[in-house]
């Protein structure tokens, strides 16, 4: 048996967009900026899909929703374009606030807009991940031109507070701009009861193609390109339009928006049957309330075993978890955001991440019960770090 | 019938890359950053494209190959790279040198950085559309840290003077980059014979999909991330990989440069056959000797007829063709290469462009002679700016 619970990482293309797709590998080519038919007949299918984008984060058509490659593409556009447009030309406004568990696409591009005369705040975290409003509140100084806060995080699943700091941006005129990228199709997102400058996505996490994201951009926060170039996105994203993507994107963003009760009652459902079953366990701690997660992530410090070889036990039984972000896991370091948490130095070599998604059956949750636990008593059993304690774990 | 000549704008996507990238698209879900199967079983596959693509420009594994979302992502990483790694810090180094021709992806980007302390001399081009080495050698100063000139120009399809400008850079110790989007495929593209700096191309000019291009970076020439996230192209470039993408512009590299000589023998010989039926209609202008070209190319000035007329006749016959680029064609406004040709006004406004692919059958070349003869007859007719020489025609 195969079971895929890296979701947080990437997901599987829905079969539905994939279909949705094929077309537009295959006969549909031209290039939709063209005047000619091969280009023109596509125009109607990339409106459908960006009206389903419109229609998904309930925003204006005033506001610009602008395709990009990826979501790191988005957040970069976003930090890049203000330190041209704001910071470079007036360097009074040169303050940015962060958090300090933000994905690397935030993090690694504000330490090296430091080196330019960029001023940024990390905000420190709590034991469950997350930080308070009102850290951001204090965090603003005169000079604070941005507030970048995720609205959920990948490691974790724990949900930022991003009305509140919304409302704090706005009292005090500052830009606000967050990586929706694990909160799409998981928690509500609609831009008409959350108001940000800025709000980045990602297709591939929602069980869309790899290769396209977007950016959410407000009435009159235009910034300047990332990329410059042609024509296309009205000017303000250069570069021949990825028509299988967008399309795919479209229709993957409106799936997961409209299954997102799905995700909340049979997703939850089945997260939490494994997480009680992994909480029985002895000496496992589990990051974070599970109602202030996103309803399909688990991150557990499997107390004693490092956490890649809990991952290479659960992969010998055709399991897919993660120690965290795949962003970082070629590094094999100790994962930055659990060192963030801080409370606790073990979490960062011992966590194991378990990610759903709708396409996860009761079936597969079952299994990797099966095999979590047996993984965990072998591997336990074979540490020299940890302390073997048969009663206790009989007692579970 | 439908007849599909724009290829300098886009390519249909040659049916073994659609084959080929199908299994990433389905089964083959996995972040290839992931330490389990999911991930690790795609990693011989992108390994494999990449060495195609390593293979195909002729390049050692020292270099980098980067992969981007496009070319125009590709060109910004190089001028808005440079401008981070050297002309912030330097401005005693702000000098580029460009010709007047390029694709607005490094045009617009030049004039964006020209607000933040960038000097850039556009070289203007001769009648057949390109620069001359000396002018090169002429422009560059003490402040020039970078050479920008295009392989092969999109409109015209003429070729610059790749091989000597090389030599002049390397001689006054010039960074130099070209923008070979055009080139793949068409003419050789061997980086042992040609020393470059930095080399964009793009996966959809050569039968790839949309939405992947790569740029290549010699050895000692690192750039700082345009997209900085992620340690994902050995930290140079971060983002999820696009695995569908990348995996197919390999394929689509090696069938293309395997089929240079397909493109120069089998497409130059309908290219010229096209072309010599043109030429013979009346108050023909062609630009730029044939033999100086991309193979596939006619950029034809149709005289007293504006191009958009031509191209919908065309259309109304299913013939997909192109007053210029594009990535310009929504703004319709006279095409700013053919005005940078500059000797001839009218050229501007009456521009068609003919490009053609191996996919190309001479059927269809046969059906565009006759129907694109009859729109020259049918528009003239009509004409009130085109003074109607029966007799000369019939002397064709």
């Amino acid at each position: 048996m195969r079971v895929y619970l890296d979701n947080n990482a990437t997901t599987k293309l829905d079969p539905l967009v994939q279909a949705k797709m094929e077309p537009f590998l295959k006969e549909y080519y031209g290039n939709p900026n063209s005047l000619h038919s091969f280009g023109m007949e596509i125009r109607p299918h990339l409106n459908q899909a960006m009206g389903e984008l419109y229609d998904s984060l309930n925003v204006p058509d005033a506001d610009d929703i602008l395709i990009t490659g990826c979501a790191t593409e988005s957040n970069n556009t976003v930090l890049k374009g203000l330190f041209f447009k704001e910071i470079l030309k007036n360097p009074e406004k040169n303050h940015i606030i962060t958090t300090s568990v933000e994905h690397p696409a935030i993090h690694d591009t504000l330490l090296f807009l430091e080196n330019y005369g960029v001023d940024v705040t990390y905000l420190p975290v709590n034991h469950d991940g997350v930080i308070e409003a009102s850290q951001v509140k204090e965090a603003i100084t005169d000079k604070t031109l941005l507030v970048s806060m995720m609205w959920a995080n990948n490691e974790t699943g724990m949900i930022f507070p991003v009305d509140e700091v919304s409302a704090i941006c706005q009292e005090a005129d500052v830009l606000f701009h967050s990586d929706a990228v694990q909160a799409i199709g998981k928690v509500p997102v609609d831009l008409t009861k959350t108001s940000l400058d800025y709000l980045t996505f990602s297709a591939h996490k929602f069980h869309g193609p790899k290769g396209v994201g977007g950016l959410y951009v407000k009435k009159g926060r235009q910034l300047p390109n990332l990329l410059h170039g042609g024509e296309q996105m009205g000017g303000k994203r250069a570069g021949t339009l990825n028509v299988s993507g967008i399309i795919g994107m479209g229709l993957a963003m409106r799936q997961a928006v409209s299954n997102i009760d799905v995700m909340n009652s049979y997703v939850r459902g089945l997260r939490d049957k494994l997480e009680d079953a992994i909480a029985k366990l002895p000496d496992m701690i589990i990051v974070g309330p599970r109602d202030q997660r996103t309803p399909n992530t688990i991150l557990v410090s499997v107390r004693g075993i490092e956490g890649e070889a809990m991952i290479w036990d659960l992969n010998q039984a055709g399991i897919a978890a993660s120690t965290g972000s795949a962003c970082a896991s070629e590094a094999l370091e100790a994962n930055p955001v659990m060192s963030a948490i801080g409370e606790d130095v073990e979490l960062a070599h011992t966590a194991v991440r378990l990610s759903l998604s709708r396409f996860t059956t009761e079936e597969e949750v079952d299994y990797v019960i099966e095999k979590f636990t047996a993984a965990v008593h072998r591997l336990r059993n074979i540490s020299s770090s940890y302390a073997y304690k048969p009663e206790k774990m009989r007692a579970n």
